[in-house]
């Protein structure tokens, strides 16, 4: 085939495993067969409203056969995929769609396009554009450095920018997964978590399609199905981040689960806590754990099953073909113990920000080293703990919030003269978020008020559980907000 | 690591698994560790000889921790390896050493360098050379593109040719094999083909080392020694051709041996005759197969253990990140069915043959299709049949013998005016070769002189088994051999 990416892997499996299914969902099953069928009819009927090469394909929506169809429809015209994120409020979607200039939008279950801009596809009409499509193979030249994929992500500026994601980056992280995993052809995997972020796409779908396994799509996470799936379609492969493992072990369901399907256990976002380890050691499970962000597809470090307990609490070493530095703030190597911005480097880093040149040049060195903006901190054997995160950010039952990006709306408010956004630790989320105000002189609103008001502006996820007034915010020299001693006094 | 390349993956196991065992042999284990340190200290000592960039190093020898060491030293400083079939007569190891140039010539255990030119390492000063290197850590930048061996291989022509195979042709082969098969972290893999050509060296030994298992590496395939392995070190992963398979299952400990331990058996060269598969079958184990050669490093094709029995005789479907087509001689893509020549595509095919620019472009295409020469038949399914080489090549035992390599020989007799090799079933070796021989008028020669003739002018390997006196050859308008008709009248 001349297309090398991923738009080919449903044709590159149905020739291998045409009658093994590929997709569930809500009862329905899709062979490989049919999943080669139906991106097919699909890709010719987006190139029909006009996509191809290089065009930006938006699809909002949960996790659906839908949104696994579009990712690979657009690879197959070599257009790129833009999965939005459902939790975002509607000002937040139409930046991210405005900036992404996308061609269309393909609408999901229960959603609707108001307030979006450009060409939509709702769901209700999905099938039938997908039946006018022809099931003629298409065959592209699409190489593996082509991108494949933007996936939007906050920081410290406080907008949205996209990762762009090649094919390369994709296939190689699931590469480095299959090193550290025995992935079976067998699997059966369960996807609740949501597709429109890198962790649930890229360690789960694509190793899944890859090793012609079965990947059973969830619109949402919630304990009474997770168990009836695991015991019912015996699921062999999950990813959750640790809020998620949490809510099953504290269930009443817990202790009388058949969980005896369940090989591999992949856990992202946050270190699980050693209590959590030992619980479900109890059950004969472990977890992988590891470390990875958007610009990295996902993976750069992985801690093995067997380091679990003995590590615990690190995020491991290295990826097999990626490649982590921690530097100092001189640009040294640090040393074992020594804390240092975690570099990544490999064939899954990608190779920056759609339309931002600068932003790109900020975190990505000319020989290919991403800055992460984290501090990690390598024990005597290379096993890295991730200390600190310069960018601030939180991360609350895997979904990352930037400070940045809250405070900038809540300036928005007259009342409001300063204003810091900090994480605090959550026994359910893991983090959330804290808001410290300064009120301006004279001005009078109350915490419910100024929560209140992010409401409908950032995504229900970033709004602070806490709000508090204080006195004064403290600042370096320079008038930057210092974070850290923030954390100290109001941190708990 | 600037280093993309295999040199690195020592130093890429060791940071993941320092202490497991990597290879074994002769009750010597190395870990990663050790394999780390003793690739840098022996790249560290060919540097010292001269060894850089580009150069080859050469070794000739059986399997061997010393052999698996210069792969790696090599790759780390960016050189070729270049591995010698052990079983070559002197002039044709001579003409490879001078067509490859090399640098430099390792000599494994028993071997010494009698009439071959350059500088030689003995295997007496191999430790001594290794000690004399420093255990520092070398990070050359190699990329994966780079050229990381040479593997000569013969052909058509009579003279053996460099197949050059990159850094990517041989780890998008061992990515082509765990999409295929659940290759754990905890193999333990039987080495006993020779390391010298590409199924043991890429179907074996890379991708043990890549998911950090442990190779057994023996210097000869023996029927005893391979089942007291088997029992006594639990051999899970098992390359060989149908030959060396038949022979266990015809031994008298086939019966009582203890064949628990294994997982994958992985067989090429040729199809694995039904017979053969029911045997292990009864044993509960199946059969990997598949179907390539040096120049595709060498997985083109591959049949999945479940369908090792519906589909016997067949050598599977395209590997997932290669494609294959069959090519009829007008250059159209055959139907099922109908014969065609097998062309080869993706990320595991060579760039070229080493300094042989014609030959090259006589086999790769611009838009890099590689012309296998063989011919073969797809079913319905897409599942492909070799059914016929165009080149004429004997595989005996898993050795390939050119025709015409041996004729060139032949016909520097004296008495020959006429020769042909060809193959004929063999059910020990699967083929063996029978020359066909015209003698000149007036000329003198029985068999056994013709035979004793070629000794020491080419491999033992390749001395045909046979030696029949025939009137006359079938030639076609040109005056081209016809060896199908040959098969045919004396092929029994």
């Amino acid at each position: 085939m001349r297309n090398q990416g991923l738009g080919s892997w449903p044709a590159r499996r149905a020739r291998m495993t045409p009658d093994r299914v590929a997709l569930s969902c809500r009862g329905r099953d899709l062979t490989y067969r049919d999943l080669r069928e139906r991106t097919y009819r699909l890709a010719r009927a987006l190139g029909g409203l006009g996509v191809g090469r290089g065009d930006r394909v938006a699809f909002l929506g949960p996790n659906s056969p839908a949104l696994v169809e579009t990712f690979f429809a657009a690879g197959l015209l070599g257009a790129v995929f833009v999965p939005l994120n459902t939790r975002l409020a509607t000002p937040e979607l139409r930046f991210i769609l405005e900036d992404a200039d996308a061609a269309v939008l393909l609408l999901g279950e229960g959603r609707d396009g108001d307030g979006l801009p450009g060409r939509h596809v709702p769901a209700a009409a999905y099938e039938d554009l997908l039946a006018s499509g022809s099931p003629e193979p298409i065959d592209e030249p699409v190489s593996q450095d082509d991108v494949c994929l933007i996936m939007y992500t906050s920081g410290t500026t406080g907008r949205p920018k996209g990762a762009m994601l090649t094919h390369a980056n994709l296939t190689w992280n699931a590469v480095n997964l299959l090193v550290d995993v025995p992935f079976a052809h067998d699997e059966v995997t369960l996807i609740s978590a949501p597709l429109f972020h890198i962790a649930a796409l890229a360690q789960t779908l694509v190793p899944t399609v890859l090793k012609g396994g079965r990947a059973i799509l969830e619109p949402s996470f919630d304990v009474d199905r997770t168990f009836d799936l695991i015991e019912r379609e015996r699921v062999t492969v999950m990813f959750g981040v640790p809020s998620m493992f949490g809510f099953l072990a504290r269930s009443p369901r817990w202790a009388g689960a058949d969980l005896s399907s369940l090989r591999h256990l992949l856990c992202g976002g946050a270190p699980v806590p050693l209590p959590l380890i030992r619980t479900y050691q109890e059950r004969g499970l472990t977890f992988l754990q590891g470390y990875g962000m958007t610009e990295t597809a996902p993976g750069a470090l992985f801690l093995a099953a067997e380091h679990s307990v003995d590590k615990a609490g690190s995020a491991g070493v290295p990826c097999f073909f990626s490649d982590v530095r921690l530097v100092t703030p001189e640009g040294a190597d640090a040393g074992p113990g020594e804390p240092g911005e975690v570099y990544v480097h490999g064939p899954n880093v990608m190779p920056g920000y759609w339309r931002r040149p600068e932003e790109t040049a900020k975190v990505l060195s000319p020989d290919g080293w991403f800055r992460s903006g984290d501090v990690g901190v390598a024990d005597e054997d290379g096993y890295v703990r991730i200390s600190d995160r310069i960018n601030d950010v939180i991360i609350s039952g895997g979904e990352n919030i930037y400070p940045a990006e809250v405070e900038s709306v809540l300036y928005g408010h007259p009342a409001v003269a300063e204003c810091a956004v900090i994480g605090v630790p959550d026994d359910r989320w893991g983090e959330v978020g804290k808001a410290l105000v300064i009120l301006r002189p004279g001005a009078t609103a109350d915490a419910d008020e100024l929560l209140k008001y992010l409401e409908g502006r950032v995504a229900r996820f970033k709004i602070p559980k806490y709000l508090e007034f204080v006195p004064e915010l403290p600042k370096n020299a320079a008038g930057k907000l210092l974070k850290s001693p923030l954390r100290k006094l109001y941190g708990s």
